[in-house]
């Protein structure tokens, strides 16, 4: 069973008319997995719906006690990508689970979207990794610690 | 010919991950218009990237001015939602043009928009209406003297 | 009222992967004015599932039939593009009722359509044209005794 | 270098309206993994465009072929579902180098589709499995000696 624990960021917003400003909304990550006719045994748990430059340490330290008490031993978080990184050194020393991190450059209500792409790449290196944190974003795996967010470039690389 | 002009509004709003914020892009109409194969004779004149909240006056005076000194008889103006009443009345004194205003709900880069049906519904009608100034929002045609965005359904009426 | 007939035609194509080939499946245009968010009042007659190419003269019967007993004055039907013309020019005869056909060059379950934008110009003619059959492709409004389907352009044009 | 090899399959079909008939047109891929803003290195060769009920023996000998002679270890092959497991098992004895097959149900240029999903989970379990040949579909990965494709139920599963 995978748990996935979704936090907020782009990958969730959502645009609301009436007050013309953009939120973050309900976790998109169920829809795509249905669109996929994903076969894989999953639950979804809701944290949080924020901006991740908005995430808390207190919001890190709950993450953290959510993901070392889930029952499951894969994991992945939807998360925004501007602390991404940083959530991930909070997990590191959370032992015998696998942990993947994802998120969006672009919202996945968008025609055009790397969240699809992105939720599937952590869907599948969460079954494949050995135990630890990882970041699943632009078709790579990252390690947190050798790795940054270009936000010239809008994409993670490693250094 | 049809002019269009373009003034912003919801219809083209884009995300730019980097600043965390919402802005109004390049116009998407052009998109549009290509993907559905028209074939009618167009010219695109981008005049404004405004939310329609911050329409001035003057912003007003200079649409009306670019309507009243275009060569063409048949005008469509996207713009936002929640002024687009004002700047039709704006433009009621023209004489001798059919102008049809239309917008989205929905950004028009998102999978689930509005934006693709009002464009065909304004660029259909502005060829059949009579001179004046008309609203083609949710299916409908409306008589700007007579209609009102009901924010709290986030959609056009008749009054 | 807006009545709308479906037929059939590219504009409802669907893949069966088992079978290995393209079907028609169910009349696509509810799903396009709910995303749309028509205030319209519309009712949808799903009355064959047929490339035009497959229509015979009885089938076009039916639908003369069907449109002559509709207690709508508006209609709008949906057909493949191939034989669009020739079911217009059946319908000529009708009297008192504003009828529009169209149909698309890609199907509305693509990515990529002209679906969209195709029923929402029937939609919006429909309401403004007067007693009449007509055609709303490629941007236009067709009298169908003076225009064609240009195969090899993949459009339609005027005589 | 990831090597990607396409040969066809539902995966690419593409609607052709003027000869009312669906083929399969020209590899998707790469639209998919430019979209998502993927940095890997990687490489698209082109080898059939066939529906995979029509891969000959002769067929697979040169998938093998090009597979093998490849510089690279990993690799991914696009393929059509029907045959895709009689391919992955052709390749069984193939050493040194790690393959994944990955297809789609729907058509990757439909508006709902798996195959970027499926691609994305390919492109990640390359990267991660050790040599061997591999199925990536429905959000698994299955080795091709106890894998099957469920017709009815329309999905790939462990035997």
């Amino acid at each position: 069973m995978i748990e996935i624990i979704t936090t907020g960021g782009t990958i969730d917003k959502i645009y609301f008319d009436a007050k013309s400003s953009y939120e973050i909304g309900e976790p998109q990550i169920e829809n795509v997995l249905r669109e996929a006719n994903i076969t894989i045994d999953y639950r979804i748990t809701p944290l949080f719906r924020k901006d991740s430059l908005d995430l808390s340490d207190a919001d890190r330290e709950l993450i953290k006690k959510v993901v070392s008490e889930s029952a499951a031993e894969r994991i992945v978080i939807t998360h925004g990508t501007d602390t991404m990184i940083k959530t991930a050194q909070w997990l590191q020393d959370v032992s015998g689970k696998t942990i993947v991190l994802t998120g969006a450059m672009q919202p996945a209500r968008f025609r055009f979207t790397d969240a699809i792409y992105n939720i599937a790449s952590a869907i599948t290196s969460v079954q494949l990794l050995p135990p630890g944190v990882w970041i699943a974003m632009n078709g790579k795996i990252f390690a947190p610690a050798s790795s940054r967010k270009n936000v010239a470039m809008n994409r993670f690389e490693n250094i």
